[in-house]
């Protein structure tokens, strides 16, 4: 059985169209999925040729021009209408390719999905989501790891636009990381319902009542590293700077470790024994491991890669997107299955 | 020669009237400051005879009302004139008093400042101020702090108020922190001047040509427990989530070693002979070490205390105070000395 098809921004990230190349050129040797590079066809050809692939399940599909990370979002797509991302997005909004991944330039992929998808009913604003590493282990497989949005897609959030956080990342969490009733919370400055900017205020009173959610009520910063909710909600400001921190907390970790390593014969040999432990924690807390973020909201499944990703991150990002797919998540978030009914029951089973 | 007055809202924080009152017969012995303990008088007299201390140096003030920590700010100053945080605040505006120290309600403390003092010059949002520990070792006593403001004061920010943070945290840090020329960062999505909400976009702008202050651009989430910058300025949302986040890691970086120690006989060792190291960073993350956190743009010295403060707590609170006072902090500020030129050179120089 065909997997589902992949369309990657092969121009998009900092390491592009390289690693992208190699990435589609591992996953069509290693996976079921179909892949369409998109970009520019010439490069990406020439780059094919220098990998072993498996050429009846990657295509090259040509897009002449190419967004970089530094652009403004909304002038650069008005000004390169034949993008990558534009044109990915478009195949995958018509039906072309399954879902669409990107390590490009995070506004553009949105902005480029408003313009060819659809926003799920009832969505007035995508979010990107992220998991990060928690204190608590949950479920059957001591899964450490909360999710928090939105971190970035936008910047601002409406008491509404929260709520539908809410409903997204509830049922993300249910399709992909199989947890049934995953506990939901505000991010705020006080548990108190009245605590926080009023947008914040008014969405707590609409989540209390809201069925089908587990609300936990508000959390404040603290509870974050904690792993109190399975699901964070917030405006996509605050979230960007809490997973940017988070990202950073490893980093300080072992560097504090290094200062204690210098300082005391015990701490030395105590850091030397706990640097297996050490490792761990740096694989927790590496962006890498997880492959992507999702876009959530549209019709289509995107996954939004880290603009520092290389091939295996990129890999990881496929794979994501496959599974989002065959789980039928855009379905669970109330819109259409991106994948026949049948081929989720087959998947689902085998 | 005698020190300055505080007045100590002596109803205000989780362990009020009992640590504010022993707080204060401590300094009474140890410090040349004078206190003023603000509330319940039968209460306050009654535990203060049951505490050693200097009567010459300690007066209580009647105040018969106290503002709870869960209370609604506006609502219960409305309702309760004669509440200690009111009364107290009064004090130090009419000079009775050289500076507050509260760990009661922050919102309540902020509205009660409003109520009676002055904004500073040109300051139209007071700010919390808090500091944090980073990587880097800054200055001579290699002092790994970082000061980041708003914290919670308010919870919104216009880009004139975050450009009035910069001038306020930077002055803090050159007076206190006796940095001569701190780096001021505004934290936002991205390092590039165009990213981030509308407002701290336009703070940039205004930020890059303002003179007396070496504001290094934008930082990201990852940059701040890196210390890139030695003062950080955001809205009070976004600060009061960062610095709880902060207050969590050192007891999540415990919790991974604690998991560490039951997994490997070599972790376990390497986690005792690093116990020493790890109290040290719990040290260092431990806000009872540093008394308070400054509310900044009134024209008199204001200490907010965190809710859970105890003895020592106050006491590092009340010495912050003085020493803000002495160094004619209000003064950096562009408002008038809090405290005699004559006095404050004296100070400078014994």
């Amino acid at each position: 059985m065909l997997g589902p098809t992949i369309a990657f921004d092969a121009m998009g990230g900092d390491f592009a169209p390289t690693e992208v190349v190699r990435a589609a050129a591992r996953l069509s040797l290693e996976s079921t999925l179909q892949v369409v590079l998109v970009g520019d066809e010439p490069i990406l050809s020439g780059l094919l040729a220098q990998s072993r692939h498996n050429p009846e399940r990657i295509a090259v599909h040509h897009a002449s021009q190419a967004i970089g990370m530094g652009e403004i979002p909304a002038i650069a797509l008005e000004r390169k209408s034949d993008a990558s991302i534009a044109v990915a997005a478009k195949l995958v909004a018509d039906g072309v390719a399954d879902a669409l991944v990107t390590a490009g330039n995070t506004g553009a992929a949105v902005l480029a999905c408003r313009q060819s998808m659809r926003l799920l009913p009832g969505v007035k604003r995508a979010a990107l989501a992220s998991v990060f590493p928690t204190e608590r282990r949950r479920g059957g497989k001591s899964d450490p790891f909360s999710l928090i949005l939105d971190v970035g897609a936008g910047l601002e959030a409406t008491a509404e636009d929260l709520v539908t956080f809410a409903e997204l990342g509830s049922a993300y969490a249910r399709v992909i990381s199989r947890n049934p009733m995953p506990r939901v919370a505000l991010l705020s400055t006080g548990t108190e319902e009245e605590k926080g900017p009023d947008e914040v205020v008014e969405a707590h009173r609409l989540l209390r009542t809201l069925p089908g959610i587990d609300f936990v009520g508000n959390i404040e910063g603290l509870d974050i590293p904690r792993g109190v909710a399975d699901v964070v909600v917030t405006n996509g400001f605050v979230g960007n700077v809490v997973i940017k921190m988070l990202e950073g907390v490893s980093e300080t970790v072992l560097e504090l470790a290094r200062y204690a390593y210098k300082e005391r014969l015990l701490w030395r040999m105590g850091i030397t024994m706990l640097s297996g432990g050490i490792r761990q924690l740096k694989r927790v807390t590496d962006w890498q491991q997880y492959g992507g973020a999702p876009i959530l909201g549209f019709d289509r499944v995107v996954i939004k890669a880290h603009g520092r990703s290389r091939e295996q991150a990129l890999v990881n990002a496929g794979k994501v997107a496959a599974k989002a797919v065959v789980a039928n998540l855009t379905g669970a978030m109330g819109g259409q299955a991106a994948w026949p009914e049948d081929d989720v029951r087959m998947a689902a089973e085998g």
